[in-house]
């Protein structure tokens, strides 16, 4: 076990034990040192580099963990295809900043006996959690486990999984968890596609025809823009787009009060646009904001 | 705002904010300091403070809690009923020995839109479980969140609510909680009725029926102690001594494996006696530990 410290730092400590992580990281905040910590199972790209980068810009201590968590695929065919590269995934996340990596086992996460779990209820039930019952439960009870070992710091989660940051903003207010949840914008291609680990599993015909979920989500946000406030406009409008595309097999396309998932039929305030889609067997999924500007008064035009 | 500290104490802080609480704990962790904690709901008798002693000689602060659940209880009737004096329980928890008292609202541990809930399958659905539908899941999400909000603490329950105690074990071991659970033993009244906030509510005769509970678990240890192994045998004793006090109404008595909950015919290791009955419409619980001497074997006799 090497000794690490912002600055100097020569590699990163990967540490296996929960208890051992827990305990460092404590002993470290004793110090005064601050935590910043990103949640992965892996599959580093850019959205997450960008997540760590932003961490080591803003605390002493930077935390990444790798954990492919079983209890949040709904289906094993996605667990066992899940993207695995630890090696790749410590370098990637070393070069990024990251001087703590907590890859943990499974046996470590879920010992013999562990029974509780951490639920959500509405939340997840709908959109994402509706197309894939007991995900995030999977991810809420994760989550929680992996805040409690880590403690006070400062966790960083991408936009792009929209549905998933504002489950764990709910369970950290409503369990009063010790934790600040930084919001980071989602990292795109150059065509707008969304990163993520699923998108190394599309065929390249269907990696052109991804950039179809973007585009929708843009001509749903100029319509609002253009003054449309009718939801049920703007979801035919990004269902039509995505009709036209035979490589894709659509979901859903909605638009949500950001803050409560809420489907009002006229739009107002800060609004979130989702998309998800097939491609093959590939299942993905993107969102943006909009925040709808306050109408004129009548008369005052 | 008063500043106290171990020595000199002169009035108890009274805390009712969670983010007020879980701030000053963690300043005075980092001065080093060590934190007890005795959730309770009030009510508080010599079982509490015995609890509340304990943590006076083994931490260098020591909180309690008083906050009456709302969602551990099955009927709306029994929280009603519950017995409620602020005044009289700080004056008790200062007295024993707590210098930080939080009075959280219920809108405080459970704010508006405030979703997310602990559930310990098993252990929940049997026993007080059955009895009392809902009972663990509300425990589970209130000491969950009491736990997040006071930190890194030695944590001190009573055995008499031995399933309770478990349960909070596990959820603490399953979700990698910072917290040590330290069990106490119940106190007793001299005709051995473990102390609880519900014997108030005993008419004189029921109170002086209940001590059948503790005659009951006596007997079936002292079976044990003299050999018998048979569960059924030792639930069958527990059950006819409590069907001849015409005040009770038995709802279990039940011989379980202490660790586990598992009810083996032939006892072994460490057990625990548990008993259930009404007095009118008051429930009682109450429970025992016995270690099952190992058998002789065959021809060592």
């Amino acid at each position: 076990m090497t000794t690490t410290s912002n600055a100097g730092v020569i590699a990163p400590e990967i540490i296996e034990g929960a208890e051992e992580l827990s305990s460092v990281l404590e002993a470290a905040r004793m110090r005064g040192a601050t935590i910043g910590f990103i949640p992965t199972m892996g599959a580093l790209h850019q959205g997450h580099t960008s997540l760590i980068g932003r961490a080591r810009a803003e605390c002493y201590h930077v935390v990444v963990s790798i954990f492919v968590n079983p209890t949040q695929f709904n289906s094993q065919n996605d667990f066992d295809k899940y993207p695995r590269d630890i090696d790749f995934d410590i370098e990637t996340a070393f070069e990024a900043g990251a001087d703590y990596i907590f890859v943990p086992s499974v046996q470590e996460m879920y010992p013999k006996d562990s029974a509780s779990k951490v639920v959500v209820p509405n939340i997840s039930s709908i959109f994402e959690g509706e197309s894939r019952p007991g995900h995030f439960e999977g991810v809420a009870t994760i989550v929680t486990k992996l805040f409690s070992i880590v403690g006070r710091c400062k966790a960083y989660f991408g936009e792009k999984d929209f549905q998933q940051l504002q489950l764990v903003r709910r369970l950290v207010a409503d369990l009063h968890l010790p934790i600040e949840i930084i919001a980071c914008p989602t990292v795109r291609e150059e065509d707008g596609l969304a990163l993520s680990s699923r998108n190394q599993r599309l065929s390249l015909d269907e990696r052109y025809a991804a950039g179809i979920l973007f585009h929708a989500l843009t001509q749903g946000r100029i319509l609002i823009e253009q003054g449309e406030r009718s939801r049920q406009v703007i979801e035919a409008k990004m269902q039509e787009i995505l009709s036209n595309e035979p490589m894709a097999t659509l979901d859903y396309a909605s638009v949500i009060s950001a803050d409560n998932f809420l489907q009002l039929d006229t739009l107002a305030g800060e609004v979130r646009l989702l998309i998800a889609a097939n491609f093959g067997d590939v299942r993905l999924i993107d969102n943006i904001g909009v925040t709808v500007p306050m109408e004129n008064q009548k008369g005052q035009q």
